[in-house]
């Protein structure tokens, strides 16, 4: 079998399950479980890259930061630097569950996680229109003026399941450039098993010679996707919660893909055959790799690389 | 000149001035100023690691986790992932001001920020005497009652300042394993500045082919020192909050030394020369060092490397 260089994309449900309160031993166990589904690749013995995402994770960094200033008096860490906390985070269960698969099966790979930084642009539209929610709810009016006043977070009013409150809202900037993919194209090539780009990146914002932290979050497959295209990766992986991508999700018509040629991705995308929400931007992800030359890019569940379930996004079907 | 690779420990001062509050600001032009301070070095080309301590950090994040837990019932992280969420969040705030020094200058290196676990042994008899102090202060009665019981945390009482209350203790084992050395040494070798070991390393044990966070600390001199055996660097540099070392410090007898040579380094160690506390751990990773076969060991300030002062422990004067 020809050795490739595969990047996979870990879901926010390979860390945690719906209804799981969010211990530590709890995202363990399902990074155990997630690292034994993917193992055929690891066994196959391809260089692998593994990136993750942050939301709940990051999500309680924001609530302890807000909790600990109550109590304590701690300053807040920004949310570039929340970010960061959550890499080293989740890539020590990873890594650590890891290690122990790997040596359970006798196989001796180093696995590095490493701290990612991604570049976005001071001029990206998202700056002018945050829309990612972030951090607690809800703040009340007093809080909200506060905040809006001393650190500058931007608010807006929602209504969710019968609740109307205050949410932080921050921007979504489209990654730039994966600053370390030198590094990380150097070692998965070298043998190492690498955690990188966790969280979508940390989102930095370069003005001249000087690196400014950005209190932003970066889509996390759009950030893989990036990295897999500038290190000319040889297939994407995404695992999601669904075994395939569909068309028509949810509705009657509902209709699962096995294939999809780059041409009707562009076209279900502008017709918006699959949904808002949450599979738009990996398909949008999956486009950026193939235009950029990728070959392959797989969408599937956790368990669909053991089950070989899954859709394929290819040039030409 | 001769390239050498050079390992450098900051000490808590590089991050964290006495009497700041510790927002990420502080911390962030803290490491800019500490970074300049040893640019010589970047300068002269040497390959480069750079370790750095955790302790206010991981306060923070410890007391944050108790008042997380008070107001928003989010589940604590034990002290394994406190300890790897400050390596990112360090790790970030130096990688990321060391990128803006490195293009304002120029130079093209680089910048890898990595999570690195360190094997401790479930039997160093550090986790039958744990002494390290950490978290709140203090802890009443009840809660001691209540942590004892549900997470097994270990409290010894302590009077500081007039206040008399129960603290958590943790054991300081000594370092065993740095688990991705290979790939620290590599990437060092190839030109890229590292960031690793941060706060003396996430501790784990190693049980047949299972690898288990432990609730520990690791001294980030013993382990740096460790690193340093372990890749065979070729100086390993201690910043700390003193120019030099001194023989009888704090007392009218107070002398610096520009030179230890192993032999006498035995010597005042055993006859407690170097006081209580800080410096005599400093001592004895710069004694494993050279023990090891290292060629020197530079004990200096922040401000050492430019001001070329400090201590050198060397094998022979």
């Amino acid at each position: 079998m020809e050795k490739k260089l595969i990047i996979i994309a870990l879901g926010g449900n390979a860390l945690l399950k719906n209804g799981q309160k969010g211990s530590i031993n709890e995202q363990r166990l399902n990074v155990r479980e997630t690292l034994k589904n993917i193992y055929p690749i690891i066994k196959e013995g391809h260089d692998l890259i593994i990136t993750h995402g942050n939301g709940p994770q990051v999500g309680y960094i924001l609530l302890k930061n807000d909790a600990g200033e109550q109590i304590y008096d701690i300053p807040q860490v920004p949310l570039d630097v929340a970010v960061a906390d959550t890499q080293s985070e989740i890539g020590y269960l990873i890594q650590s569950e890891l290690f122990s698969l790997l040596h359970q099966n006798k196989l001796n790979r180093e696995i590095i996680s490493t701290n990612t930084m991604v570049e976005v642009s001071a001029n990206d539209p998202a700056f002018q229109n945050p829309t990612k929610r972030v951090g607690k709810t809800y703040y009340d009016t007093a809080e909200v003026e506060k905040l809006q006043n001393e650190k500058g977070w931007i608010f807006k009013e929602e209504t969710k399941n019968g609740k109307t409150g205050w949410r932080r809202v921050v921007p979504s900037p489209k990654p730039v450039d994966i600053i370390s993919k030198n590094t990380i194209n150097t070692l998965a090539r070298s043998g190492a098993i690498v955690i990188a780009v966790g969280g979508g990146g940390v989102p930095v914002t370069i003005e001249g010679d000087t690196m400014h932290g950005s209190e932003a979050v970066i889509d996390k497959d759009l950030a893989t996707a990036l990295l897999a295209k500038q290190i000319n990766a040889d297939q994407f992986i995404i695992l999601t919660d669904v075994p395939y991508v569909y068309l028509d999700y949810g509705t009657d018509r509902q209709q699962a893909l096995d294939y999809i040629a780059l041409q009707d991705a562009y076209q279900y995308l502008d017709e918006g055959k699959f949904g808002e929400g949450n599979m738009a931007p990996k398909i949008q992800a999956a486009i950026d790799f193939i235009e950029a030359g990728g070959k392959e890019v797989l969408i599937t569940d956790l368990k669909g690389i053991k089950n070989q379930k899954g859709t394929k996004i290819l040039k030409n079907k």
